[in-house]
């Protein structure tokens, strides 16, 4: 039987928002399998909003998606043919799989995981980039102390969420920043958080002050821009700024917003650092268990807003930039 | 007999570069001291980027200068008249003094100089704040390891020349931002840096990708602006930025330029970091006491720019910012 693979390939690099033109929707026969290789079955894909940096011309972390590539992406699937002794048909594996149905792998960089331990969207979440994202993030780069306050924007997004419950585990005060009022709500009322400021409807600076009059011990920062101007202005001494994203400034046509209340940094001798969870990937099994026990302590909630249909991907990676999801955004390649 | 004190106070708070009507020109008579106290007689004051932060209405690391308090200034005197049985007559200190002829204290805060150690000047460069300031924000913050590339701005200035002079003894390569020709002669023929950039005359961010082929390893920042920028453009992996000044802002009338590359942090996994030299306070002695020691091998050089006349103040100050200093800029109180 001959097996047809869709994919969503780079058309064009975007101008600001992505448009639906600036991929392609292609179909192509799977090829056969050489010595070595397998077969897997993309299940779900991890929609990031580092997938739009990885479309810019610049140079960055890692090489920029080439026009007519398939579009990078995160996934987790299942083996469904293999000529691979190391893994076998029937085992669930995730790695950069891209936006399409069918993956062909030499095996290198897959991640076999057990689909006994937790439901299979998890392991993109907590248990997968975005988890090993927050705790390493919060913990190697944050520092956190007993009693700090810990802020952390896009609270309600897919890190963010993370990032508030493990600071809580930790014995951190746990602020969160989202956008509109049922965002705040949930942060605290599903995951716990201390307090929750919606940047829609609050003056953000003014909120900060009141919501942290100890000052920011550490502020984990997604987003950039003015948010990030805020947190600055209400640093704690010693405060250590997390460098995660700035999703606020990824579809800027102009320059980035740099931020002017940097000298923050010099009358509060606090840090900001940049992080990229690729650095602890020999970790990244021992921090998976940890968070897992975290999972069936109940102290920590994977929350995952699962879209179907390969074929809503431009749409649907929209909805990061909209603030339109509310935990970890998943496509789900296949509608039930 | 009667002494009489002149002093200058702040008169308004200045709008951009601070103008002679800004301060004003005073004389008093010197008061007679209080059991405790000791009677100073300034010889020398530091003239300091830091000082121009001190006369903003902002929120900082210390209180702003009130109107019509005077101009704050780290400074050199001699104790002439004393009540304080810890300070006898003769002996020099240094602290903060104030834009003045004479300053009465009550021994708080003072450190007394050894002038057989070196010339009094000294004792405001390499020996004094800003030696101490080079010498914490490059060890401490920066933290130099053998090989590094280490990038310094305002490299004429006085705490740059320290900075790469000190990285130098670390065993970093040792290259220096200057404006103009001249201070970059200086930098490399008589403080030993291995290369120097004229922001003047060169593209900054080129030219340091052709003396940085391997990358910033910890840049060391005065000025802030397009040089930070330039600088964050060109970082190597696991970078430090010291921030220990920003001099190219401190006169906007409009907001500080944020450095729209910092997610370089990110890319890069590098550490943006504030310092203040205040918090090494406890560790001076010590320093000064190493930095005493390369001076006497040769391998460190304090140079300074010493302008004469009290009533000069206002013009002097601004030699700062129009980068018209080559080393430490101080005022002698009392022309020869």
């Amino acid at each position: 039987m001959q097996l047809v693979n869709h994919r969503f390939t780079l058309a064009s690099r975007p101008v600001g928002m992505p448009k639906r033109t600036d991929w392609a929707y292609e179909e192509e026969a799977v090829r056969e399998l050489h010595e070595g290789e397998l077969l897997i079955r993309v299940l779900f894909i991890s929609l990031d909003p580092a997938m739009r940096g990885w479309m810019k011309q610049n140079r960055s972390y890692v090489p920029p998606v080439a026009i007519g590539e398939v579009m990078r992406a995160l996934g987790l699937g299942q083996v469904v043919a293999s000529k691979n002794p190391n893994f076998a048909v029937g085992k669930h594996v995730s790695g950069t799989f891209g936006v399409q149905e069918y993956f062909i792998s030499e095996g290198n960089g897959l991640i076999e995981i057990d689909p006994r331990v937790a439901s299979l969207p998890t392991f993109l979440n907590v248990l997968g980039m975005t988890g090993m994202t927050a705790y390493f993030g919060l913990l190697e780069t944050g520092q956190p102390q007993l009693g700090d306050t810990a802020v952390v924007s896009a609270a309600a997004g897919a890190v963010g969420a993370v990032v508030g419950q493990i600071a809580k585990i930790k014995g951190c005060r746990a602020v969160g920043i989202a956008g509109g009022a049922s965002k705040c709500r949930y942060l605290i009322t599903d995951l716990g958080f201390d307090a929750a400021i919606d940047y829609k409807s609050e003056d953000v600076t003014e909120a900060l002050r009141k919501t942290c009059p100890q000052g920011i011990n550490i502020y984990f920062d997604n987003v950039g821009g003015d948010i990030l101007e805020a947190a600055l202005a209400n640093l704690a001494r010693g405060a250590r700024i997390v460098i995660c994203g700035a999703i606020s400034q990824y579809n800027n046509t102009g320059p980035v917003q740099g931020p002017s209340n940097y000298l923050s940094l010099l009358v509060h001798r606090a840090t900001m650092k940049g992080m990229l969870v690729f650095d602890y990937a020999d970790r990244y099994a021992q921090a998976a268990q940890e968070m897992a026990g975290w999972m069936a302590a109940g102290k920590l909630k994977s929350r995952e807003d699962i879209v179907e249909g390969l074929e809503t991907f431009p749409d649907t990676f929209l909805k990061l930039f909209k603030g339109e999801n509310l935990g970890k955004l998943i496509l789900k390649v296949v509608a039930d």
